[in-house]
């Protein structure tokens, strides 16, 4: 997607996103400089707030975008910022976005701590919104999304890992937050149960989608556009779709490097050869091939429920994949 | 407090805790039996269920014990494991309870996460109350108890640390808690917000004196009859108020003793020295003396909004601070 289609979709939820970010301000205030000194340090980790964009391109498509929403967006944002700042902690990384993470800024311990204090504010504002289907599934939603982190942890280096593994794993650990924002969207919007549960559904499929094209970047991609470090999945035994694709499809000699690799038994020039392989024989193709299906089911889903808007979620849904052009 | 007082205590809310373990052990229900295996490890950290009980006692004297008071008091419970779980992440315990903390079995990427889960399905619960008050006040709380252990972290090995700045860190870190589940119970039994301001003061008061008793505890306490780890105050810089009480009177050789201490350059024989002089020159019972002070003003309190209730709320201070003794 070029940076002239982005302009054209962020276009019209500008002055709502800006609403999104002085609830998230708003939340984050401190009566102690500390405090805001790291809430302001995280809060320079959003990026394009895909999370609570998708939920304002949907609020518009279902009756209009209220208050409700950019606190809803606020929310979703700020969940998916204590995430990041407790996987850096988890991951020791010590870079997000060109500046020093929580982490290596401060310190470990202050870092749980500030991850914490997100969730807290964040599940506070969502009560002030006075929903309680809202309230239990997004409290509900960092639960399974922290479930499905261990999962994931816990299979690092299996290389047997099966595929409904794996999608169970990017279903818990980034899908579901997608499909609690855009079902919530509809929700708060007071759309009726389908039109809400088929949302919800894309809202699922896009997240899958888009934790795919993430896992094929960080294999791929190239740092300097992608905007964070890559290359640490295979550094770390993650098996993603590419590298499932060609365990189950290779010759004895490819699988025995992809073992080496994922076993950590690797040096560079084997994770080289097998980054070259996962490309040359299809298998990252064949990966954004997977994404473009989620993509695929999540319209028809939609197409189902509401015809009209299938277009302009349609662009929604390029703007999750494209990154892996 | 003899076992026998303790058992005396106990007697009536015996079959009210037994519901709210209950409640505890249905929202740490997990399809997945790696996740049911780390919650049910940690339900082991719970000794007293301090918080849950003292909510219970107040609920018998607030119109009656209800199944929402079971759920608040599930609510304390877990909330406080979860600080637990990270608490031992950031000081690296590995024994917490006689057996081995969550980051020691599992890992610290394992246990930051337990802990979020832990939160997440502790703030499901409470939204599960649909207590608009309930809801806000914990959630702030959680925030608040962060920020306190961030601000404590921030002055360790701060000899300097002034006493009014010392009891804002107890209050943030603890007492806010105690406060949020005592003045609730009292809400949520249906009492006049006279009452519930006045249990909200005498939680305050004496989640205080329970933090002053704790640090006296590390200083001076027996590892056999306290259950855990002592000592790490003093290694770890941690100003508390007996070393402060000592550092405002003292001679010079007694200061720069405890500059050394405090400052992590002295040894195991400084330590015992500083340990000796806060002893012996009064300065544990001088902290002792103030918990009891804060028990008192917190029973002032209610007395002034509840009189019937003071006998029965004394016996329950005096099992925060027995452990003095």
């Amino acid at each position: 997607m070029t940076q002239d289609a982005l302009d054209r979709l962020y276009r019209p939820i500008l002055a709502d996103l800006a609403r999104v970010e002085a609830e998230i301000a708003q939340a984050l205030v401190a009566d102690r400089h500390e405090i805001e000194e790291m809430a302001a340090h995280v809060g320079r980790y959003s990026g394009k707030k895909m999370r609570p964009a998708i939920a304002l391109m949907i609020a518009q498509r279902c009756g209009g975008v209220t208050p409700r929403h950019h606190r809803l967006g606020a929310v979703l944002e700020m969940i998916h910022l204590a995430t990041l700042v407790h996987d850096d902690v988890i991951d020791g990384a010590d870079m997000r976005r060109k500046s020093a993470t929580a982490n290596a800024k401060w310190s470990n311990f202050d870092a749980v701590l500030l991850g914490d204090i997100l969730f807290a504010r964040a599940i506070n504002l969502l009560g002030r919104l006075g929903d309680a289907a809202a309230l239990d599934e997004l409290t509900r939603a960092v639960s399974t999304l922290c479930e499905g982190e261990i999962l994931q942890n816990r299979h690092r280096r299996n290389v047997d890992l099966e595929e409904s593994l794996y999608y169970r794993i990017i279903e818990e650990k980034t899908a579901i937050l997608y499909a609690a924002g855009c079902g919530l969207s509809a929700h708060l919007g007071g759309a009726p149960t389908p039109v809400v549960d088929a949302l919800r559904t894309y809202g699922l499929e896009l997240g899958t989608a888009f934790q795919i094209v993430d896992d094929v970047l960080d294999l791929v991609g190239d740092e300097a556009v992608v905007g964070k470090s890559l290359g640490t999945d295979l550094r770390n035994g993650k098996m993603t779709l590419p590298v499932i694709f060609m365990r189950d499809d290779t010759t004895p000699a490819g699988l025995a490097l992809l073992t080496k690799v994922m076993k950590g038994e690797g040096d560079e020039a084997d994770a080289a050869a097998l980054r070259r392989a996962l490309v040359e024989d299809g298998h990252v193709e064949a990966a954004n091939v997977r994404a473009r299906d989620h993509l695929r089911r999540g319209l028809e889903a939609v197409a189902r429920a509401i015809p009209s808007a299938h277009a302009d979620l349609e662009e929604i849904a390029g703007f999750v994949v494209v990154r892996a052009r």
